[in-house]
């Protein structure tokens, strides 16, 4: 069965291009923050600061994993695919693969495991169940 | 008498320049916004860190004029004067000029008001007497 | 009569901000810039990059005035509309004016004038004639 | 015997953090990339532009990973230490680790494999002799 996506685009701007014209690669990264934050507003209807002002629910990245296939450019789009592939108790890794909308290849691909921490003391917390149940609905498993 | 200049360098770094492959012209107000911090470490021996969290003062941005008036390519070296165009109660204005150090051409010009806040409300307060004191030892009056 | 207005909208992500958790005031031209690219596409059917390497015509920043109101945050939605105070035969000046969504509060204004350069050699040219007629649509005159 | 090392150093900016007042962890590959073009300058004598519009070569990136074991806040300044993981034929992997001056933690280490390409097409090349003796003098090997 295939696991249920959550999808977000974004498109290529003039400053997200680097000196070799092609997205700088630290950029997906930025991407694939945009397409998390999107997760939250749309799948739960909170806003990313009610997630982490309001429910002090904080999830930094402790690991990231990233292959670069094909070069990115100015003004393309991108569909950004979101499935779960591990929910730990404390942590969470999400996999994330950016295809160019024109013609459908996959550029960009990665895995970013983030800790769930409580933003008042920055320390790892248990993931709260109603965020357990958003990233489960996307689990590869 | 020509004023006191404070000056720092910065380097234009591969993710600076845009598309047309030169300074993304956002990019400078992040430079001189460097050269603002080293000030305070310089001049003061303060981190920036400890005069927004633990002096609680903070500068924003309130109005900005800037000339570009060549552009800056991949690589190259500016060297950013500051002096102070008007130091008022609750606000002050430095006097940017970023020029290119290996011809002395200068490339971009900005003017930048901020106000001062107490940043804990982020209300206007007047500025504390040792900042003015460093503002002042850069006036172009 | 009011003139007709270019809309653009860009909504703050938790890169945006800075150490005193509102928009980092550098960043307020690149959303002027996204709604400039989005004026060619939306307004012209013209990818910006159809614009910049197809016709070989840019628009660099020459000068800029920004005034900075209203703090922004994270999550916060902005209404950019956009109108044109001056259009030169070589260069064009910009009005933005971003308008926060949710409670309609204007909260950065900014001026850019743009020369037009053929992008081949970065010198200055007359604006050609499809491009003039576009920023003539949003004419504040 | 410990392999040489190159040392670069970066200082934590304002606009580095993002709204939890960490270094946005996209960042610390721009911060990686500063130390890979110090390298050329400062091993070679070659800026950087000398080396991907002179020399035409340029190195991609295509796979990453990184482990982020301690936040790093604003001022705070980064020792990256860089050395050569593995050095193929078309592509080689270096690795960095950051580790904050004032207490000497890793805070973040990554390996970032790039493919060595000709700029003109973007297509793989072997690397090119002078380049691979440079990355050698710093294998780990």
């Amino acid at each position: 069965m295939t696991p249920r996506e959550f999808v977000a685009e974004v498109k290529v701007r003039f400053a997200d291009v680097d000196h070799a014209r092609i997205v700088y690669y630290p950029r997906f990264f930025h991407y694939f923050h945009i397409a998390f934050e999107e997760l939250f507003e749309r799948e739960m209807g909170m806003k990313y600061p009610e997630v982490i002002d309001g429910d002090h629910v904080g999830f930094p990245a402790v690991k990231t994993e990233a292959e670069y296939r094909s070069p990115v450019r100015l003004g393309e789009v991108l569909r950004i695919r979101v499935t779960c592939s591990r929910l730990g108790s404390r942590s969470v890794t999400l996999h994330y693969r950016a295809e160019r909308v024109k013609d459908g290849v996959l550029c960009t691909e990665a895995r970013v495991t983030t800790a769930c921490v409580d933003m008042r003391t920055f320390t790892s917390q248990v993931i709260p169940e109603k965020y357990r149940e958003l990233f489960a609905r996307f689990s590869e498993a």
